[in-house]
């Protein structure tokens, strides 16, 4: 069972790194309760690898089907479904008022990630309710969250993010489709959508679609975009799916990978739909979807990276080559080196990430729940700066992991049945959707940087500087080693953000360059800091597990941040070659 | 047509990179000159793009299929095969004696390069008839020489390696298939290999099996390994394909990529065949066979890093999203700056691995044709060296770009319609087969960098430290940077050196943990150094070239070059984390 170690896993980064605990007794979570992580936790790995894992390379082989017009799931989808709604997992973190449980997202996130570990194409479902609920909760009228949280929190109907069209993709201000008022208050949408994920299925009794459309007269570009709530089924007087809306899936994508995940093609025939928020004020909206989103992609990363950690962890535990000394007969490759460094890093590399991941749905607790509002607003700048990370990062991870992964395996992990080959596949999307991994890199510096004057990266740099200082307190040479390289790393992070700060709005051609380096500069120093951040708070509780974290972030800081030189030669490349010689190099 | 590109890009490195023209006159190769160069490798893309390329995608999706114990082919691989024979492009650097056009195998290489971007299921098949060819021509008697040579090297027959047995893949000492003598000087075979590309298939009258088994009283392990030829048809009197040999297709494995290219499971039931070379030295003739395959498939990563380019290149100059300063309407993003450094990379990345490659083949080429036995010998050498760099880092950059590649395409590139995505399925398998890339990184360290007493990794050094000292000498301030990079690379790489051959013997599981970061350490010298040497002789001849070369070198060796400390210290991470404690960590 692989399954008990990543819950291990997780339930020391929720207590150890993320310390999840200081959010119990807060007024926002009245129901939380530190006793209560690893019941929760254990349960949810229960419902992943019982429920969910059994139905993912079965899933993967039949697809999700268009049949006459409906989308039809993979076998056994719907009964998981339905065993999902039932266990309330899409309730945690939801209000209370709205039938939610009221617990921290970082607790929510951490269920997501075992989900998503077992079933990626499954949890892609929940995962866009997830989204379209914050919409609602942010933006909604008291009458549309009255009539639609209560059954996408049950999980009795499923939400979806209709942004992308063939001509906007990470260009959403290019999109077409049109919201026409009826008269009535309502609007009639007319349009096609593109890459819909669960656009269509046979899962719940009524599909909430989110759809992005433009008012006759909205200005051109992002400015003029408008967010809509229209139902597969339009609600009856009792709020329950009565007439069929005139909105339907009018094809699938083939894809490399999330074959049961159908990924449609709406068309909008003059759908009914109603306006969410403000006219023009779409994008606004759709931000509070996509943060949502961005963060539960990043865990997908982490899910994935996790998933091909566990399974390359066991077939090198079970596959023998080669003798060992000390090893009777043939040896298994985990005593290899070169498989053990693989392995390792595949290890150290996924805790970063999940790290990463957490820290950035704690910030979102803490913007919520944290006593005084200068905390509260700092913490919202760490979820602002670490969403992104999160997103990029960790997938970007993901993708490196599933492929090393494979590596490990040799042979076997090319065949078709090799688990191992599905992670490759499946998880390659995670780059790509919410929002590319370049788009992340350009949301970084373009926005987050200049946050509150600079005050936000202020503070988290100022934040792994705490973290470095704390470790040179320990006297062991791999932390003195751990904050040598950390305290060198930031030093080098402190230039390039002056650097891009100071060059950011009048040379973007030049700072955009380097772009991803700088993510990724940060992100390394983010799963180095809250590693190391993590060994020392659990130095007095479980001295083995901080051990044991002490060593990881020492292979992850020995691997990954002392070529930290390298990273801002980079992270600058943009000054040296010019925009024009760059397009004659590609022409 | 994105093909024209790669072949401009060939062609420079042919000339300004490998010099290959310096093989022309010698008696090695009486009919090469360099005047050859261009038409060969100009016809060699238009086969690559008229007859390979259009059956590539379709091949995938089709696959090869086993009827009745016969591989079938995917549509139009039959025809393409006997254009392929048609062409001659198998006899190019075989001996003219066995019909061959005695040309270097460098420009053969680069032929091979071109098929295997095109289509990488069909050039598998060749690819493994020139491992039996090399094996043949080395340890073959005359009778088996005049016998087969001809027909494989006319691409009349193919040929096959049986090396994989299910418990014996990276420990071929494992191998269990039996060869009894039969009495008349031939041999009798019973056993399963599996993993056998093109072990069958509808393309030739014959398929010439080179199989390794064990004989009665062999010695355990890899020491008591034979190499036999088992013909599909037994040879009649006349020599033509006769009786059906006992050696058959039993199944053909499903697999990740590489559709078109049947992974065979071969039962030898009784089947004749006979020994090449001598008994219980198998493993010779084997690295014989594999050195030549080793590298092909660094070649394969290299075409495979240069389809994926050439495909998100022709992507982004055509696909509009955002706007541009300076284009009207939506520009193409290739304007895009974080697209550009992903392409450029691409580019640098993908120029750096085939100057590594073509480096290898040319060192073969010196080390048969050299005036002097000094020169042959240390042509030898770079040989030996270069092999598992080239096969390991070209695969590596092979796997990265075609995922670099996908991500430029965004969503576009995860459609299964996509050549991005199925690149990136198909290159997957190229770090595995012919050894996976961990144990090239053990042979660069325990086989390589002990030989000659040290002197064949020293002179290799000696020869980069020669290009970074030429390249000061250029006065532009990238050259100046790019001396600069190689010459702290080249002293980080000295130190690692020393310290891995000091520590070699007597610590495996120290050293051996950082094989893998040796081996890339010295990738990225070598492609570096090879680009930057290339500017330096392509000055004169080529102005253009050579400051294009400029750029890229100094693109990547700020990508990869200024973080080297941090190589470094994974190489010696070794040293720190010892084996008890990763087991500890990994269970």
């Amino acid at each position: 069972m692989t399954i008990a170690r990543t819950i291990e896993d997780i339930i020391a980064c929720l207590t150890h790194v993320s310390r999840v605990q200081d959010l119990a007794g807060r007024d926002a979570f009245p129901e939380f309760d530190a006793e209560l992580v690893r019941p929760i936790i254990e349960e949810a790995g229960k419902f992943a690898s019982e429920i969910l894992a059994p139905i993912n390379q079965s899933g993967d082989v039949e697809g999700a089907r268009l049949v006459d017009g409906d989308v039809i799931s993979a076998k056994g989808f719907r009964e998981a479904y339905a065993a999902f709604q039932e266990s309330g997992w899409m309730s945690l973190s939801a209000p209370e008022i709205y039938g939610g449980q009221g617990l921290p997202r970082t607790l929510a996130m951490a269920v997501m990630e075992l989900l998503q570990g077992a079933n990626m194409s499954f949890a892609l479902c929940p995962m866009l309710s997830f989204g379209a609920i914050d919409a609602l909760l942010e933006h909604g009228t008291d009458q549309q969250k009255a009539d639609y949280l209560p059954k996408l929190i049950s999980g009795e109907w499923t939400g979806t993010m209709n942004l992308t069209e063939p001509q906007a993709g990470s260009d959403v201000g290019a999109l077409k489709t049109k919201a026409e008022p009826s008269g009535d208050g309502s609007y009639v949408l007319t349009g096609q959508k593109t890459y819909i994920t669960w656009g269509d299925h046979d899962l719940t009794s009524n599909i909430i679609h989110l759809v992005l459309a433009r008012l006759p007269d909205a200005p051109a570009g992002s400015r003029g975009i408008s967010l809509f709530l229209c139902p597969k089924y339009l609600l009856d007087q009792s709020g329950e799916p009565g007439k069929r809306n005139r909105v339907s899936c009018s094809g699938l994508e083939h894809k490399l990978g999330i074959h049961a995940s159908p990924t449609c093609v709406m068309q909008f025939d003059g759908a009914k739909a109603f306006m969410i928020g403000e006219p023009n004020k779409g994008l606004a909206a759709m931000f509070t979807m996509m943060n949502s989103a961005r963060l539960h992609v990043g865990v997908q990363g982490v899910s994935q990276a996790e998933s091909a950690f566990q399974t390359a962890r066991l077939f090198a535990s079970e596959r023998t080559q080669g003798r060992r000394v000390g090893i009777e007969g043939p040896a298994p490759i985990i005593t290899h080196p070169d498989v053990q460094n693989m392995l390792l890093k595949m290890r150290a590399c996924t805790m970063a990430a999940r790290a990463i991941c957490y820290a950035c749905a704690k910030a979102n607790d803490e913007a919520v729940s944290a006593a005084d509002n200068t905390s509260r607003v700092e913490a919202s700048w760490r979820e602002d700066i670490l969403t992104p990370i999160a997103k990029a990062w960790s997938t970007d991870i993901g993708v490196e992991m599933a492929s090393l992964g494979i590596q490990v395996h040799g042979g076997m992990g090319f065949m078709s049945e090799a688990l191992a080959s599905q992670i490759y596949r499946d998880v390659r999307i995670a780059p790509i959707y919410e929002g590319t991994n370049g788009i992340q890199a350009m949301d970084l510096l373009s926005r987050k940087l200049p946050m509150a004057d600079g005050q936000a990266i202020k503070s988290i740099l100022a934040e792994f500087s705490r973290i470095a200082k704390a470790t040179t307190h320990n006297s062991d040479d791999r932390s003195q080693q751990i904050a040598n390289n950390l305290e060198d790393a930031l030093s080098a992070l402190q230039k390039a953000t002056d650097w891009l700060m100071d060059h950011n709005r009048d040379a973007a051609d030049t700072t955009l360059f380097g772009a991803t380096a700088y993510l990724n500069l940060l992100a390394r120093v983010a799963g180095v800091g809250l590693l190391a951040n993590g060994a020392l708070t659990a130095s007095e509780d479980d001295p083995d597990f901080s051990n044991e974290l002490v060593d990881i972030a020492f292979i992850l800081s020995q691997l990954d941040l002392t070529g930290i030189a390298g990273l801002v030669s980079r992270i600058k490349l943009g000054r040296d070659i010019s925009w024009d010689r760059r397009m004659e190099l590609l022409y």
